[in-house]
């Protein structure tokens, strides 16, 4: 099968805020040609960041592209493109929930849209959590909230939460450690 | 908070195959202004195909956005607009597979990548699953296999597998019907 597609080029269409946007010609062993979208991101990091009572904290934010608030994990792109996914979403907890987490524990990597983009998101768990303070960007504005791990699985059966990484992010935490709700 | 944010343009910037990339104008309450990328995307919808014994039917291909091979779910985008994904997703499934699901089940609403893209993935669990026959577009190449849940949840809690859509539809699977492994 690995000799079915092959790239032959990949030609950069369009630069971004965040993404790039190229156009791959693809090469089929049938003869035919494809033009494929290829969207390159510099990656990002979430976190499941879990209170000593067994709640997880949570943003609210508004999503440009959806038009709406969303409720979401703790996450943010990377700073530079090696950057680790630790670092990165310990940074981002701290900066838009005013807590510190003294435990980081890997849960799972996810690439977001595998049909076309190459974003990947590093997932942690954080525990013992110290407040500190929050520290928005200067354009950033997120409400914090705090939900049971129950309470996030019925939205997210009920449709209420229907965020990619914040859906595997739960989910995978629940799993994971079956705990309580 | 719902006033802090808003959108005062959006200009569309390149015509992709699949995507067209769009730059919003944002404005925000103190005065700031920034560009943010927007990914328009038609949707589409994925399938947790369960067989009678329990095992799951995955299917393999080449992502050129990663630049390798990766075990997804069988997935696919909407014919248009406004298709159901309960409708989608069941001809992806024969299509993909050369399986004909008699019972179909929503268990998922996913947006892959809220930052910057409206894609949209229903995902639905399908059972009672009888043969039929596999018919791939002239320029799909896939590998069909089959796993045991538990397989899964192993390959995506040791990184093996980290496809948003497989590994959201995956784990919601089994912890809504905890089915034996």
């Amino acid at each position: 099968m690995g000799q079915d597609i092959r790239r032959v080029r990949r030609e950069r269409m369009y630069q971004g805020t965040i993404v790039d946007i190229y156009r791959d010609s693809m090469e089929f062993s049938n003869g035919n040609t494809e033009e494929w979208d290829y969207i390159h991101h510099k990656g990002a990091a979430a976190v499941v960041p879990v209170m000593e009572d067994g709640r997880i904290i949570m943003v609210r934010q508004y999503r440009s592209a959806l038009d709406r608030f969303t409720l979401e994990l703790p996450a943010g792109a990377l700073n530079y493109a090696d950057e680790e996914g630790k670092v990165c979403s310990a940074r981002e907890l701290e900066e838009e929930t005013g807590y510190r987490a003294l435990s980081m524990e890997w849960l799972l990597t996810l690439r977001t849209t595998v049909a076309l983009c190459n974003e990947r998101i590093e997932i942690y768990a954080a525990r013992d959590l110290v407040p500190t303070n929050q520290h928005l960007d200067p354009n950033e504005f997120v409400n914090v909230e705090m939900y049971t791990l129950g309470e996030l699985k019925e939205m997210i059966f009920t449709g209420k939460i229907e965020d990619g990484k914040t859906v595997a992010g739960i989910l995978a935490y629940a799993l994971k450690y079956k705990e309580a709700e």
